[in-house]
């Protein structure tokens, strides 16, 4: 029988559809290859280097013998601008806010072709690095409430560039979603006593049936009510409310971690579409007891439909405790 | 400049990109045609007239000249079970409910070949007489809390189903979103002592800017903060809390509507991708005065991306008074 799971952290109901659901392999993705056969370098690629003179002018870069391995740019076609005042306007029922705010491309590798499943511990190191020091570069803007830092992988992921990149869009307002989860933790802290991450983290570590992989720092795995396919959470172990908490060690420690869900996910699916997303609260919650930041990486494999978008409920076609286990048992390192 | 608009029904918001906004034909759909190169008829298709016994026992039918022109069976690979005893747990940070419920397909049409947007005026009022007939059976038992209607048409809308139809599925649950919305209508109409739809079709109608179709008893329009490019809602113009108390001579109206709508949208962008939702209230609030059933028409021209994912904001690419005025220019019958 089917059964309805409450995800208690970002409050959604899913149905785990046992009828409808497929065997992991089924869910690999069928197309051209991504990486070997294409080039290290495009000539018309803006990402690719000898090509930097087409990206808007440079924020940030790490090198490494007078080369760049990753660069910071703002978005050439950016969401937001990060010129002009804020403006909030209310008229009748129409409320608007000027679209002020930052938005800007992390190219994370100078290789075209080398997805960031595929890039060394050391590089995936850097782009983390980078991570850290943009989104603490764009909270500290006074006009900047919060930052979103995320990753499309592939055309389902909403990118058609194949060039390896993030982004980090800095918005002039909290997002009403982070706001809810905010207010959920808080909650479930004044009744609990306790971190809602936390809680959650140490009852998967209790169970067992859903992890993917643990290292001295992180967590990674399935969540029980987990709304589609090997979306998978990666937890720091340590308390920490704020990505912007983590210690030098432990951002080394997230790369590794990263990098092996990565490649879980790339060998057993054969590259499928993916995005990743780093959930940290604004400012104001650094610090706090209720709050936890975490990685979420949710393999696109399958569409969001009609029922999704009318009812805000999931149905996910594969058990969470299957699709932990086939991560679990794909190498990082297949040989 | 970008600006971020506020959606007052949904509260969500959404920055309407300009930087990177599209014409509206840049939205059109690149692909194989699906209407006339399809057969009418395929033999290996389960909803395809003569393969009745492929399907579980039928639950409905409309017949003309003893053939059927609409027909309702339960979905063969079901999101939720039929049978079974309502079971709640709730163990620890985990609750669950057993997945009972309903989960029926609505097969639109004996021809293969012929999406809902090319159905007539009365092929189009059949199926909206059986989403009426439909939605009313399935909440009228006692073990469904809802019922969420959609239709999904294409793959990136989440189905590979070529043949035409939609599904309605019911819930043991009434979902959070649902609930939200609710909360969020009831509250407007004890600050502003009017319904919320009610108070947003006023001022469309008054704008004109967004609006795409009126008749006597609907309007169609891309809400001042549409998620996304050509997301069109049609309102019943008379307060009518659920789907259920709607008129016969309203049913045909909105047949019509949709009719009109789905054909802008199909001739527009070239056949696209799309889902349609009917969003309407649980039992418990038919008649209220504060919500309002309304119909959601979303084409799939743009994916989800990390930033939707990680921050539950939208960004849109195509301003809704210019996806408005594309399809209101957009002829329903094309010479």
């Amino acid at each position: 029988m089917p059964e309805l799971r409450y995800n208690i952290v970002t409050r959604e109901w899913v149905i785990i559809a046992i009828e409808r659901a497929r065997r992991p392999e089924e869910f690999a993705r069928h197309g051209p290859q991504r990486t070997e056969p294409f080039p290290a370098h495009v000539g018309t690629c803006p990402f690719c280097p000898g090509n930097e003179h087409l990206t808007p002018p440079e924020m940030f870069r790490i090198a490494r013998n007078g080369a760049w391995q990753v660069r910071v740019v703002p978005n050439k076609f950016p969401a937001l601008d990060a010129q002009g005042e804020l403006v909030r306007r209310s008229t009748g029922l129409k409320r608007t806010i000027s679209g002020v705010g930052m938005h800007e491309v992390i190219i994370e590798t100078p290789a075209h072709n080398r997805p960031l499943a595929l890039l060394s511990e050391e590089e995936v190191s850097l782009v983390v690095q980078t991570y850290y020091h943009r989104y603490g570069a764009l909270t500290a803007d006074p006009r900047i409430a919060h930052a979103t830092l995320f990753r499309n992988h592939g055309l389902r992921a909403g990118t058609s560039l194949q060039h390896p990149h993030s982004q980090v869009v800095g918005t002039p307002i909290i997002p009403p979603q982070v706001r809810e989860r905010m207010e959920g933790a808080l909650r479930f802290y004044d009744e609990a006593g306790d971190c809602i991450i936390c809680s959650v983290m140490a009852d998967e570590l209790g169970d067992q049936a859903r992890i993917v992989a643990q290292n001295s720092d992180f967590v990674a795995f399935v969540p029980f009510a987990a709304l589609s396919p090997f979306h998978v959470w990666i937890f720091p172990l340590r308390h920490t409310a704020s990505f912007l908490e983590t210690r030098e060690s432990e951002l080394a420690s997230l790369a590794r971690m990263l990098r092996i869900v990565l490649r879980k996910i790339h060998f057993g699916l054969s590259d499928p579409d993916y995005n990743l997303t780093l959930r940290t609260p604004p400012r104001e919650a650094h610090g706090s007891k209720y709050f936890h930041w975490y990685v979420s990486v949710i393999p696109r494999v399958t569409p969001v439909a009609g029922f999704e978008l009318g009812s805000g409920m999931f149905i996910n076609v594969a058990p969470p405790e299957q699709s932990a286990t086939f991560l679990r048992n794909t190498p990082a390192d297949p040989s």
